[in-house]
């Protein structure tokens, strides 16, 4: 398994295309229209907002994936396309739009939305832009990289990531474009994530897979612990790489896990890092406890405790609100076995040990916490489980960028 | 019921004091040590962090509030004695210390500290100082305002109220100190109350008393999400109004109830009104729910969301925020039947009527929320229940604040 160039596009048989209809109308240079699009039909599945207030386009979404097909993904920043007027009808059109050009059906067609909350979508501009848009689809890196940056709003980098592996003799690919930036959570942020594969791999199995993966991906990052009304993740796969298909779990359905889980941490990763104004990707490893499922919600709760985040933004050691936020996680853990450290390319420091502070160099604890991956090492003392989950830190430029989002 | 002056030191029989003896060392001209002590035995209660990380203090108190009795609180800001070497011995010696001086027993003295986590507290610093504590004790507004000064860490002004009311055709009063600033969350945030009352109430029914108004005023703030280690609330009751002890629930119990709920809602506001860095007061106040606990987890969803503190913040009219919040929320509800609007001194305006956004005018909302407080208020259509939380919105300042909290 390594990781590959081109994107969405590294999979056979699948072109895409970003390019700028009018949606953002703020911003008028920025890309705001993505489409994905497969020359033969595919197995799909998709994973969305467990918040009870789902924009338009998931619900048309659920519907489409039921018979377990797709072929295309269009996809809009600029509106979100949620509690606004015409949601579904709109977001139904732009299927159909998509289905147009493509020459499929419309319930072949996914859709996605992200941006501003309750305002009306030009959807007018979206139809009106859609044969160009078609018109620009291609299987090169400068495609991918088109529609990872149409689908971007607060994001400052595009994410786009593909990996290769074999699978039954055959070489597999599957590539993605993804979107984070604020609101992103455990239950998944305003996200966005479109992967392709040529993996030939039932609609059955490739949600099993999409599901296992989302967990520990996407799943274990969190940027400011707002769940959006429009997180999706969504996976088309072509069959085109000609292995046979994979029907149930086995060495098979192994492999090509392990890929999408690389592909998709790598992508959750950057989504972490390029929170709302961050400048640090943290990530906090929790080991030593009692399960799995233990070790997650610890670790969320650290790097979701505002005041930890602001902490790292400060390069200040203060370890006292990792445990004060593995306090409030809602696990029970003896707080006496507990070990804390920071680490970072700069080297580790201990600064907890049994839940007492240590006494520690306050010029090397600032050293590893000013590079920009930094680490927060929890020994729990507990079990044998573990888990690692990523976040950011909170800026002044968080508050700027949120303070005024609207205008 | 009316509110009168003089803190906590109103009801008869209180003395406080607060003084500076160096456990604060950055910023030594601040107070950091503060005694309240009773001239007669009182029945007591106390209200604790549910964080599994539990301040040393927090465990004395636990042990000395058994019998239901004490004299005097001692407490100290600028260290929070949680995760620190020596945390319950401290504990126990600042007690013992108070102890000597009041004449009492240790065990009559209850104990809270608030600072930082994990560093050892200088307990030499307060026991060479408590002389000169006793020494300063008054019944004045002046000894008041000192303690409520010698527990503040990063709050910007004091909190302190007392009321007045007639239970029994005896006066009866009720007055209090805070200190609230970061951390503050739902399940009690780094806030400290200490409430004295002259109202001659058992120890049964002054705890009772003591849970519910906790549940309705310190337990629907929220500042940053963070529950702290050291979150205590303590009320001392002498008798000395002179008023036929309460022992059961009715009429009695309820002038006394409603007393101490307005009473703690006026200092769970200010704590929010203070929230690091904080520039606005919100109000949020959810209606039509299924249930009062549906409408405060949806409230305290509002309140807790970094966007929507965010938006508040630069005073944009960000409803879809509310409504995201109200989805992750974890209540079931019916978007669909949603309404919002935004008020303040300057007027209300409708924002999203049945789910969906509304036309308004920007400039107008953008008028309503420059008001230092400002409510949002949201209409939900499933049932007659309501609830009110209150929290504050996220600023430079809160960044700059906690950044560097330490040093």
């Amino acid at each position: 398994m390594k990781f590959i160039e081109n994107g969405v596009c590294a999979a056979k048989g699948f072109r895409a295309a970003g390019i700028h209809v009018g949606v953002k109308t703020h911003a008028d240079w920025k890309k705001d229209v993505a489409l994905i699009v497969s020359e033969t039909p595919c197995a799909a599945a998709g994973v969305f907002t467990r918040n009870v207030v789902k924009a338009a386009p998931i619900h048309v979404d659920i519907a489409h994936l039921e018979n377990g097909v797709a072929r295309a993904v269009i996809a809009n920043s600029g509106n979100a396309n949620a509690c606004a007027p015409h949601g579904e009808e709109y977001a139904e059109r732009m299927c159909a739009a998509a289905a147009g050009v493509i020459g499929c059906e419309p319930g072949d067609v996914l859709v996605s939305s992200t941006g501003v909350i309750g305002q009306t979508l030009n959807i007018e501009a979206i139809e009106g832009g859609v044969r160009k848009l078609y018109d620009a689809l291609d299987a090169s890196a400068e495609a991918s990289d088109a529609a990872a940056h149409a689908i971007m709003t607060t994001d400052t980098a595009k994410k786009e990531a593909a990996v290769e592996t074999v699978i039954g003799g055959k070489t597999v690919r599957i590539g993605g474009i993804a979107k984070g930036s604020g609101m992103i959570h455990p239950n998944m942020g305003t996200m966005l994530c479109f992967l392709t594969t040529d993996c030939a791999i039932s609609s059955g199995m490739i949600r099993a897979a999409l599901l296992e993966t989302a967990e520990v991906s996407f799943n274990r990052i969190s940027v400011d612990g707002d769940t959006s009304t429009n997180d999706s993740c969504i996976v088309l796969a072509n069959g085109l790489a000609g292995n046979a298909e994979i029907t149930a779990k086995g060495p098979d359905y192994d492999a090509f896990l392990e890929a999408l889980q690389a592909l998709c941490v790598r992508l959750a990763r950057e989504m972490a890092s390029d929170g709302e104004g961050a400048k640090h990707l943290i990530t906090c490893t929790v080991s030593g406890a009692e399960s799995v499922k233990s070790a997650e919600t610890i670790a969320k709760s650290v790097i979701s405790s505002t005041l930890m985040k602001a902490a790292i933004f400060g390069a200040d050691a203060n370890w006292g609100r990792a445990l004060c936020a593995m306090g409030y996680s809602g696990e029970a853990f003896d707080p006496e076995k507990v070990d804390v450290s920071f680490a970072s390319a700069a080297g580790e420091i201990a600064v907890c040990a049994n839940g007492r502070g240590l006494e520690f160099d306050e010029d090397k604890a600032k050293r590893i916490l000013t590079e920009h991956d930094v680490e927060i090492r929890i020994t729990m003392g507990e079990g044998g489980a573990a888990c690692t989950c990523w976040g950011c830190d909170i800026t002044y430029d968080y508050i700027k960028i949120n303070g005024d989002y609207r205008t």
